[in-house]
């Protein structure tokens, strides 16, 4: 019997390694409040771990087994709604912590303005950064509405630490004039699809490199739990597949935001966001 | 034929006056950010106007028209998700310009914590506000997770502006044991029902009054659609007897919250809505 | 802040111009009523423009901004349920009016049906007129049940009209032995797919065109919002492509049809049409 | 094993009795055209009888089961969507014959204007017949939108055939002015509840009766899946008590209307109705 | 920040405790095998674990926080599905093992038919053990389509344990002619409401009880969360009225059983039973 | 009209031959007691009768008509919840005896455990049966949770009964590795997609063929109703595509399996079963 009489666990599937021997620590992060359309990405990280035992560790794309694996789940994050500020410190906190602690850190969002604070505690151990951004929506406005911390800063306020040419962008299909102008000189930005994977990952081969998924790059009709949904996204399979291509890369965290699980009473988004995390958790371990 | 070669309107049913000529102001007030629990008031005004298409604009319970009065349907404020404060600021601005033209404003939320917003263009045109509150919970925190600008501590906010005596709550179910302490010596407040209303209504009759009804304080079998649902709620009727008793006061705003239609698919939370709104529109105007 | 001191107003996305000087006036129209499966495509357009918020007014497929257009927004007709005639009448009077003014008028079904109502304002200033037919069904029936008004026999309402080698369908995959076979030799029917788009394309290049799309051409995993969905469909982006492929034609009207926004709670569907019509709008205007 | 090697028949439970030997004769009206806010009430009789497997056949109410009563299941009526004129027609036929055969029709609409075909067949044959009528709209205007024949018109369209002071109508909350100022001269309307069923079934004891129960005069606490949901209506149990108050007068045939089932995805509105057609199946045979 | 760098827990809210310093130990038990009607139940105790961060700790009815009672939460037993046998002989073995350590044993179910093997635990152990039953279906058949062990039966095999005498029943509104007709002289069963509960707590005052609360005798307003949903139920405020007056007994046991969250997408049934859940456990700690 | 004097029957659309004259025996079979994550199963053969009517009976694909078959709808087969035995028991007994009369069974699951039933009918008149097994997971453990009678391990029950090299699987992307390791030598399994079916048509050419449909071997975009939807699927078209290709084979029996329907508010599941069910039943006739 899985109950027992020492304490009761609910992780994500097969994470059951204690932190100290553990390579990987993942964390969920439940925040949203900057979210322009439909809220709710703060449940994501709760559902993907009650989910998970809905399919197997098992990998048949890598032939390998999550459970091999040395993964510590934190739980969640407690993080302030409404604050945009503190909850990115307090993510900074978490990530760096664990990095200095010869980890990696893989956090499961929360709404994808949370990048930043993973990717400022990232940028600080590793300068010489760059970030794979899967995406619908290019992120990459100045300022939204006036706010500078806003889902749809977050790779903007990403170049502001790391510069032009650090960031690679796939399967963008929706943003202001001003963003794809703006993306032309200081991003590559690869729209609709993820051609070009290869020649990113050669780019990137000897550089540190952050990975950040919205799900939201995946069509809407495999994924149809997200709060702005565009049709006209790639497939799970391209997906996987370019996420596949980073695997030789020198990975030093990632994350997988924007799974608004209440939106999708079938349940199918928040299991192919446990796929990927179980992808991702294999591939770049 | 309704569609016309004017102008395209969609508001609150027979809410047709110019801000000119009307004796109210309605506007929507779409934010949510500092929900805990389930956000998603932010639809709640969309949905209100869209759905009073269904049900009449006659009361049967005051035998009086909607059509008759003078209201002007305003529309959406734009508020900047994830920032409070200025939310709050421009919410008071709005309701303070329209009671200086001598008109009384009416805000749909939204999360409760935008009351406070029109509560202070209220109160600085009323220093001897009081304030009527019905909801499922106390409000009364000192601050929630660190903020002091939350859902959770809107009555104590309220309260920091008027002081002892000046807030009356109603069906309240649930809070913490130090705010239940707290309330005892601070503000009235009703267990469970909204008993008591005629007493607190002639110990507020030679005062101006806000009345704020988070629409939570109604039984969730009757009202699903809010973020935090509380077993145990008043009735429908039970709410509106509890408002038609507070018919002769000097109402000088009011508000409805916290309905978050996207959890009620059936639709019966919004249509509810509607009504509660009708009802107060013509008993307050 | 949005709301204002002059008119509420909610309108399609970026659709902001008066009557007057429009080129395009954008209209609903909100019935079902012979709808002989699932109804509710009457909410669509009350659902299209409150959705819009959620998606950007630039398209990068067209790197075209719909704010630059001049499309006044009628807002809904009024169509007595239950009584198809009279709705078609209203139907063409009001496009008949808008291109009299040497405007395009552009329709949201609404049931399929209503294409007649629009067809017939076209036929009747344009006589060589060719109509474009996306739709899984062939609709090509001599009367339904009796009716002869009827969603399952619009297209073959529009033949009475046009007469043979006027209609081009494409996607068709649902359709009795008979329809197929009298379709044969009438009308140019595409299965499945959108291929030959551009052969037909070529054919029309000197005629005026109407474009009718009802969307449950597309595949019920985009699009399943729909009130009698049908597997194997086209995706969204041939759909694009194919109507990306008749820009240079001489449109003289369009519409999209049998959205039924209630049967997708996760709000995908009504996202796709949003696009859809953005797409349109600038590729035709 | 319940699959047989005769023929397949899915009923509502426990009415299995061939249409010779029958007392009743149950059948479905799955149309809804006129419905002019949320149609669906054309799945209501599919819905009802494959839910009805949940539910017991035994009432512990009248201590009775309804495997005891001679009753045929006819299955639905075929009903041209959108030609309000022939399907009252076809129901008028349907019930006519039953009546003529001494068996008791009795009606699973649809939309409520259907009652008008039943209540003509049964006028008919009982010039002096009364109705009584539960609902939480008056449905006494005299045309709607134009349209004599609508789910809106349909009570006063009985008025037309029956006269003054033969309708009586419980839990009515919803209507115009101008249908109250009218109900007053010419039917007996009960306000919000059932009180008074007794002294009006005393006042209809020698007459034959037509029993017609619009489900939303249900609280939609206890019966979300309607078009038209109003706030404030009678509970199952009181509804209950009213059908019972009924039992012995002379019940020529009756309804129940206005299920939408799709709008209530937590299926609670169909297996009510079906409790409540098991109570009025046994109450009235 | 929640997130730890030992161990993630997520727990029912304030049950934080060890096993050895505990009162009472809570279990999950995931198993609806032997539903006859709409299977989920398997979701319960997953469900109220993460959604009851959505409520207080503090009860205003019995002002007492659950935070200050030692209850250790052990998580789900492991069930297999489809073997009944093997589901009871777990969950016999584990609250067996929890009484042995002088713990009152919490059971979330799960299917009806679960709470068998806590009753016999705890009647291994009290022999003169009673058993107060709060449901909307009778429970007392002798087998189920031939299984002796079903949901339908779990009364029946109670009381094949116990005897005449020994059961209390309350709220009951469902069952066969037979069932109602055997638990006249075999059972006290209370029909449609929680009335004689004093009496029936008087009754029990001297002897051990196991409280066990099939929560669909809530009336589904309130409770549409549930397999077999039953008009005419007894209200929130009812059942807890019921429960507090057993406050003073010798409990020894108890579960709250058939929460089926899928079925109510608004999760007001969910929370519902979190406030239950959590009333029960301050009552008979 | 429909409903007529006879006797009502709801059957799969176009199934209207009488036993005796049929070629085919369709039945339903509502059972998922070992379903291991989420029912829903048994609902499956209701919901497709139902929706049947929403689409047509002819196939554009293989120009041919339903109508034009001998089909018996048997209806659905009691099955006993929680008794895995005794359901495969009924199954194989039924599917036998049809079998023994020349006919053709085809089952309407369920889950995909009873195939096994259906199965043992087969193997025990046809020796050398292949079977043609389409399914996202390998079903190929020894045993789940303890028990050989289970969802998860059906075909290595089917391999029991059958041996090596009889079983031909398409479409599977889960399985432990365990699994994976067993089939390599045992079975013929295609990871992922359909590739291959030609060759295993050829292989199987001589031989009597049972088709096994899990219909979540389809993308869960256009399959989400089903109880462990698996990204990464194969598409309605290829699904199509490839059982078209068996056409020629001698085919003794066939099903398709767990179809949840409540899981898919929008109804493409239940929309697209139809479909496959109707050019199964004219391709293998």
């Amino acid at each position: 019997m899985r109950a027992n009489l020492k304490t009761s666990v609910q992780t994500f599937m097969g994470c059951r390694a204690e932190y100290e021997e553990s390579e990987i620590a993942l964390f969920g992060a439940p925040f949203d409040s900057t979210t322009s359309y439909r809220p709710g990405a703060r449940f994501a990280s709760s559902a993907i771990r009650a989910e998970s035992i809905g399919i197997e560790t098992y990998s048949p794309y890598q032939m390998a087994d999550l459970e091999n694996l040395k993964i510590f789940d934190a739980g969640d994050l407690e993080l302030p709604f409404g604050n945009a500020g503190k909850a990115l410190d307090t993510i900074e906190a978490f990530c760096g912590k664990v990095q200095d602690d010869d980890k990696m850190p893989v956090m499961i969002g929360g709404e994808h303005l949370l990048t930043f604070g993973a990717v400022r505690a990232a940028a600080g151990r590793h300068p010489d950064l760059r970030v794979m951004h899967f995406d619908a929506h290019a992120d990459l406005r100045r300022d939204y509405m006036g706010e500078s911390l806003s889902h749809a800063t977050v790779m903007r306020r990403v170049w502001d630490l790391l510069g032009d040419g650090r960031i690679f962008q796939f399967g963008i299909r929706s943003g202001t004039k001003d963003e794809f102008d703006w993306a032309a000189s200081h991003v590559r930005t690869e729209l609709f699809t993820v051609r070009g994977i290869d020649s990113c990952a050669e780019a990137a081969c000897s550089y540190p490199v952050y990975i950040s998924v919205d799900l939201d790059v995946i069509d809407p009709s495999e994924f149809p739990g997200t709060g702005t949904p565009e049709a006209g996204g790639v497939s799970f399979k391209d997906l996987l597949d370019a996420l596949l291509c980073l695997r030789g890369l020198n990975v030093v965290g990632f994350d997988i935001c924007e799974l608004s699980p209440h939106y999708d009473v079938s349940g199918i988004s928040t299991a192919l966001a446990c796929k990927i995390l179980r992808e991702m958790l294999i591939a770049y371990h």
